[in-house]
């Protein structure tokens, strides 16, 4: 947490009109309901308006779209601003700056033959790294993670504890990586041999581009003989799966539990919701939507929003579940329609 | 494994009725289909009754709903229970007293500046505790863990191996949190700049109350700038995912897979069934029952059964169900009435 | 990689008929898009076709049932076989040899009381052995494993780094656990005692039998007083869970973040595809296949293909998702009889 900083410096950084005192200090950030003297709150959904009106909050930021204040605390000043979840981020920055740890290799972290070391790079304890990595400038390692042999990291790229790195993976710069992340995981291949299945070998690799973020015990297969590769600028949740060969573009967001299976191929913008599974070998266009447990089963075109199981355009299934629950009244409907004009016989 | 009890006792501990011989010795427990002689069983579902004939059994637990037993072997005892599952386990935490072992903190623990260890803790090897966490008396931690700065773990809780708990995270008295349980976790928190997805920081705290206790894998996100709450008493399965600011009420049961997007508001005593999916910023009222793989997209008053995806009240989606696979020779009778009634010209 | 092999020798390996020149010089393998000189590369599915004009790939295996390819490059020799992924298997095999490397136990681990360990076993650093465990021949542990006391893992079998068994857990030969599984956690068992849930017991064990794969972060329950078992050949994908006393049976195929709840029984040759969910004290037949996120809540029986939410028989529910996507127009249809042709006050 900062020293602090007036309400006045705060709405000059985020760009922000004052309604209230502009001297008032704050120092840390809290939820509206439970917000305290010296901290900042937000209010970006109409719904938590009501919380207002009793805060202890120091300052508030408030979204312009919700429309005009009625009442305020007298203690607190508004933050008004065009996108509050922003001028939120903005906010936490100034307020809880990354920590400047010394960088340091752990006494007791592993380090094999012929690794490279950028500059100011730190390795937490009990961490193995496999011959031949190379680490950037300014890469920080956790504890107790496992970087295969001749994996590459790029600069500043994190490693939260227990990240497993198999051998050959290749991460960008500027990458977070959450504790239990497997990536470059053997792919999920084999063939028939009479009734056994035997294991196709997986020798392709991982490459995680640039500013990725990569949440925790998330899986990432490696190619089976190519790459599987994930874009620049994307973020994936915890508890996604994605198969060997998959190619997923620059700047998609990939939610919670997600799966995609082997060789599928996501363009860029694309947005996944929550446990949404993709089958292999299709081909999602960029900036296309998949809203959340939406199981697809064939190409999605660029900038399409699908919905549903099997999963379909959104206007199309949304029309479709509204019908679904007439369902038992139109079986009703069509039997009473049999019953009274159909000749005997005919019905059925 | 214990020295032994006689089916006399055992039945006294249980407060169970028996039917046969009470001098017979029980040392452990197995299912009706492999339990040998000393081996204590239990039978809690008729489809599993036709087992009690060959049964090797010394004493098997019987349920009294499953009605009355008419054959069993001669040398099996029966104990009748109002409640089998409850019998069970009464009589497994007497079968299978849990182990002393004798408090260590192992030699290569790596425990940080500050820490404050109660008395009788337990450190596993290669564990790593941040400076200025704290330790309740009694707390058993694993191999191979990663407790970040100022966490607190209340007494005789019990992380298994490989677990992370991430800075400044809480937990309760009497916890079993399983192997690969991730605590703490940054939320997925993002705001759009221009093409890119810049991080919010993610600087509040996550806590989990008493008696909670979390499966494997597991994940759970530290609030964004307030808590993400776990209440006393909930259990949680593996493979589950509960995002940033979400509240857990006391007494609920989510089961694996499950996945709870940010903010959402779980009341107390609620159920949500395997692979649930629940989005953000919803309520779901005190004793709510989800059913497995359900997609929740509203709030769920207390006390209602939802079901489906997506989910709604369970009887209206099972009718539409079951009208579901009628629809095809719905299609077909709809067509015959166009075909036989309406004028040609109107029927489309 | 290997030195090399030529096309002919290849060929050879393979029982492939050549189209071009036998004389080229193969080192390693890559996709079809892009494969450079002395690379081999594959051609399975005719979507790909397009890709063979422009490749540089020195061979490409090409399946008979493409039909005939009309156009090659002159340097690229063709090897046609009757299954090109199980060829491309035979090709890696030879082309990426495993590694032989010198079996050792490293100096930071440890290895408890009374533990077995065959001829050349190989333990990776800061790995935790329980007391008592049994390690056959050859066995390779990753770095970072917790192994409970009394486990026993077959000869060959391979743990990558950071797998966690529990206490007594048994693994067949030849099996290879990946990266954060969690094998024989305690089951998700609780009987209410008032509004409390109190643990049961979970004192069974996790089998896994010989020849198993089971995939990163995979999690599978310890039987509460029986096994949980999981038959000899079966390939587990990643993020998977299987539930307390569930036995799978040989040779399934358990695709990414399925999940199996308690006591169902999985019979031999079962292909689960990604995301399924399969309720409890099921039976699921020989030979079923499930299709990717279906939700089965009834015994399927052997050799059926079941298919949706609920699951039911494919074919079923294919003409029902059909008719799905025509509700909205059969409602109109309706009404529009009714309007036509019911008298005043029938329709409704």
């Amino acid at each position: 947490m900062s020293n602090g900083i007036t309400v006045g410096e705060l709405a000059r950084h985020l760009g922000a009109e004052i309604v209230g005192d502009p001297k008032g200090m704050v120092r840390g950030a809290a939820p509206i309901e439970s917000a305290r003297e010296a901290e900042l709150s937000f209010l970006a959904r109409r719904k938590y308006l009501p919380y207002l009106d009793g805060t202890q909050a120091t300052a508030v930021i408030v979204g312009r779209d919700l429309g005009k204040v009625e009442k305020r605390p007298q203690e607190t000043a508004l933050l008004l601003v065009d996108d509050a979840h922003r001028a939120l981020a903005q906010a936490l920055a100034l307020l809880y700056p990354a920590e400047q740890k010394k960088s340091e290799i752990a006494p007791t972290a592993v380090v094999g033959p012929r690794v490279e070391l950028g500059k100011g790079v730190t390795i937490g304890p009990y961490t193995v790294v496999g011959a031949g990595a190379k680490l950037g400038d300014g890469v920080r390692v956790g504890a107790q993670c496992a970087i295969g042999e001749g994996c590459e990291l790029g600069a500043e790229t994190e490693l939260k504890d227990q990240v497993v790195l198999y051998r050959g993976s290749r991460i960008g710069a500027r990458c977070i990586i959450h504790s239990g992340a497997r990536i470059g995981v053997d792919g999920f291949g084999y063939v028939l041999e009479g009734s056994e299945h035997r294991k196709v070998p997986q020798v392709g690799r991982c490459v995680i581009e640039d500013d990725v973020e990569i949440g925790a015990n998330t899986c990432i297969d490696r190619g089976s003989i190519g790459e599987t590769r994930i874009g620049a600028g994307t973020k994936i949740d915890n508890l996604v799966h994605i198969a060997h060969n998959v190619r997923v573009g620059r700047g998609c967001i990939i939610v919670a539990q997600v799966g995609v299976a082997g060789s599928t191929i996501i363009g860029n913008g694309v947005a996944l919701a929550g446990q949404v599974g993709i089958i292999g070998h299709l081909e999602i266009g960029d900036g296309a939507r998949i809203a959340a447990q939406a199981g697809v089963s064939h190409d999605v075109p660029a900038g399409e929003t699908w919905f549903g199981y099997p999963a379909r355009q959104r206007t199309q299934v949304m029309r479709a579940n509204a019908a679904f629950l007439k369902l038992p009244e139109l079986l009703r409907r069509v039997q009473r329609i049999e019953d009274t004009l159909l000749p005997e016989g005919e019905a059925k």
